[in-house]
């Protein structure tokens, strides 16, 4: 299979948003690969001295797209398979960004305490995957941080993720799973970017393993399918990402999303679902750093034949 | 003193955004008068059976705007000196949308519950002010509810107050104040809308005693200086607007601009500024009901000379 | 009329609990002068160098009780009318403690971020008020910190607000109001402490203007007649403080029961209060540092004739 | 072995207190077997009608203990060793109690809708598990929903979890793991029960499956090693269980913890633990139910050797 590549035409997008020029446009069913560059537009290298002198808020996490489906409209979803995410460079950089991070105060949740130390890392690939330090080495296990669809009317920043995806920053959204995405425009107009190597749930600094890659995807259509919040298949589970402030809004709009989905899917009735979830659900933490955070409820696959 | 008329051209706004066309430009300092129709486009009238059939979500609380203010530039304050808020029609709307307001479930925490019955309320205008039943009147203390500047590259929706201000549904702006937002593109873009006949802290409802009607405001800039979020002056206090979720951030972000304000213009250190709000500092409820609920932090303006 | 004087025999207590022996029991309707010591037991000195060489959590905020109510049973409400709250000693005492208060982060919400500096004010009543730094006299308004009854099976630290009452931190338990308190065990147990000249909303530091005093109060009963979390009354208003985390919660508490309230003694059905709420309601913050915040809800006395 | 049993002498406990009689005393490393009730005194039968005509907050949640640690003192660890909970009944329970659940507004987050439907299952042991319905059986993955010791001055109900353990409601207290508790008092006062015969992450409708059981376990000391928070060992991980709300601050004092843990232990510095967590670290959803929620940061162990 020869697989069309895609590359950005123009400025990387820093918002989730209807009103940019498509880059390209595919028939649903399609293979691609697309080409993105890290969260910081590949700027941070050891010779930069902080952050801000290269990266300036709201221009992060800079999104390869809009890639426009034909056919697709309000009211369908779209259904994006993961194939294989590669990375185009030797390292990933990660790092602690002043005023960023789960365990620090945050520009959205101000104290008054001195921010902590900006510190850099460049981590390089090894055959095993990515050397942390002298005794550690991470696996490669790749996923796209940020990934979605434009919102109907507003243009968003790249760094929030919402009921369109975005920055959901979950480890689902990686090889071998399917993405769903609800159609708000016509053409959908997906985005992604901010490619991780690797990350931990959370992604408790604000910054995994930022790589550039290029990402093979399949774009394809459910005519006449809706849903309310981006929805993951993978071998053993359905899962949806829930994103909002707190933690407990976000878990909460994941597992309704889960249940109106094993009702009308799995012939479930909404109690019954809920009992069931609560003696079979699992529930991972994606994100607790970005404008909104966001939790990844699960039901195992086994269940539901 | 003639003061310049101001009615939106072409349709009414549902984005805070700097992609839409302007519909008037003023000079640093001039006094206009803007119309404005109520949060619901005027729609909802005792006809109307429910309110899905006239309203849909993202088509809510539309704005008139934007207006350019010649000379502002990023990095600026745009200063609106609200001078009066007159009704337009002779009763005021509140009422009970499914899902939406603070004692219910709702589309960004979602249960499994019922909603809350919907039922709405068209309240006359009489001499003494709103009449809500046969024993109550509510006086008339008019503010608008929705009043803000466009964000640098983002486009978000009417309903959400944030930085930039948007809805956020506090009393403060209210005739005799100024109101402070920093201008983020150039001409500020200023729209304002959603003006409410009275409300009681945090909009509990979700719905004010909603009216269309005519602000007229002063609209002037300080060049060269720069706020992070709205700031409010009124005769007794200085005043800070935050919103986010949950309250617990929307106060942080409230009281940390108040504490900057006063290190900046009056002379504290952080620390000092600190110790003193939290012996004469004041906080009430904005809203806890928007898609960002909002708290103002206030400093009386007597302790500041 | 001659009042009795109530001190603490044996070591102030540090929890609300029904374990305590009683250090006094009164008659409904009996009116008592309580002596109290400061929220640091008065250990807080400029001799002291730093606060762990006098405080050890839990032992902070030593409370003086319990003192047993005739003829309290579970069901029936407590009603404390306060009198007076008169200073006993010729200053105030305020600071910042390491990990504790609005704008930091806390041992219950910790982040990686240095502690704040410690820094602690004496600071001298004078006949205007309590002089703050040269300029500035703060007025003294004093109230009650914490206040309230034993739970039924629980001993709960003094630091935290509950629904028996507790460390609410709101400027509403002062001098003229009546404080309500549901009855849990027999004879109430009533405790007192934490006296404060002035304090502003949410006592953002975590220390408002702390004195030891004597607080006047009459303890009465409402027999038969029961409510979920203290209830407020002054000249203007009806009130409840709600407590928990985050502050929406404790603003949902607060409006829930202040709704009950207006339907069990004021004629609303549950709807109605809760539209009504939405446009006269009023709401403070109460405390944003405690191990439950604090948030109450305000219904205008002039609407309820 | 011998393994003496332990069952409970008077009434079960309903709070974590260091002020109940001891039923039994242990020597530091010896192994008991301890009897337990259900959540629900095993008072939830077919027969019964609805749920308050047994059950009465706070008498819910029933504790076999204290048992006492010869030698435990404050500042050392209590380490649980789970070697086995065995059901000693021939069905769990599970069930929706109004207003009390993940999904449903609750008396600590209350709304003004109606309370979900009441519905109690009772859910037969096969050979495979428990069987929810015609097509599915649940394995049996046993853990204690609640384990713990008695807080310093404090006795708190038996719903809550905290740094002293508590109804923690996580996956993670299961057979092969050991559980570490802070010792607060003299004897450590351990107290268990609450077994769950499976349990989805989060005990999403508040009630797992329930059992009666008995659960096998070595108690022993660590003397002179102080910890913040209840720690657990399995072969694959560490972990932290962290209990707070919103679920925000339940995932900080765990990942907080945990980085402290791999200061002391591990040779991290916190900024290095905090890179790695950023990369490696996972997190669970223990409840969102409770009146504390709780989240479990991990680390795998093979990065710790």
């Amino acid at each position: 299979m020869t697989v069309r590549e895609i590359q950005q035409t123009g400025p990387y997008r820093y918002t989730y948003s209807p009103f940019h020029p498509p880059i390209a446009k595919v028939m649903p069913g399609e293979t691609v690969c697309i080409h993105t560059v890290d969260a910081f537009e590949n700027k941070m290298t050891p010779e930069v001295e902080q952050f801000e002198d290269v990266c300036t808020y709201p221009f992060l996490n800079p999104q390869t797209g809009p890639i426009l489906v034909e056919g697709a409209e309000p009211g369908d979803t779209l259904v994006v398979k993961i194939h294989a995410i590669e990375p185009t460079r030797d390292h990933a950089v990660t790092g602690t960004v002043p005023y960023f991070g789960g365990l620090t105060s945050t520009r959205l949740d101000p104290m008054l305490q001195e921010a902590l130390e900006e510190q850099w890392l460049f981590l390089p690939f090894e055959e095993e995957g990515i050397r942390f330090d002298e005794k550690r080495v991470i696996p490669y296990e790749p996923f796209m941080g940020t990934m979605g669809v434009a919102p109907e009317i507003e243009a968003v920043n790249a760094l929030t993720p919402d009921y369109y995806g975005g920055n959901m920053d979950c480890v689902d959204t990686s090889p071998g799973n399917e993405v769903w995405f609800p159609v708000l425009v016509e053409g959908a107009h997906f985005f992604t970017g901010d490619a991780h190597a690797s990350q931990g749930d959370g992604e408790l600094t604000g910054v995994a393993l930022e790589i550039p890659a290029k990402v093979t995807v399949t774009l394809d259509l459910k005519k006449g399918y809706s849903i309310g919040w981006p929805r993951i298949v993978s071998d053993d589970f359905i899962m949806v990402a829930g994103s909002a402030r707190p933690l407990d809004a976000a878990a909460r709009i994941a597992w309704v999303e889960l249940i109106d989905w094993m009702v009308a899917d799995y012939g479930f009735d909404r109690m019954r679902a809920y009992h069931f979830l609560g003696q079979v659900g699992q529930m991972r933490l994606g994100n607790m750093v970005d404008p909104k955070f966001t939790m990844v409820a699960k039901c195992p696959r086994k269940y539901l034949s």
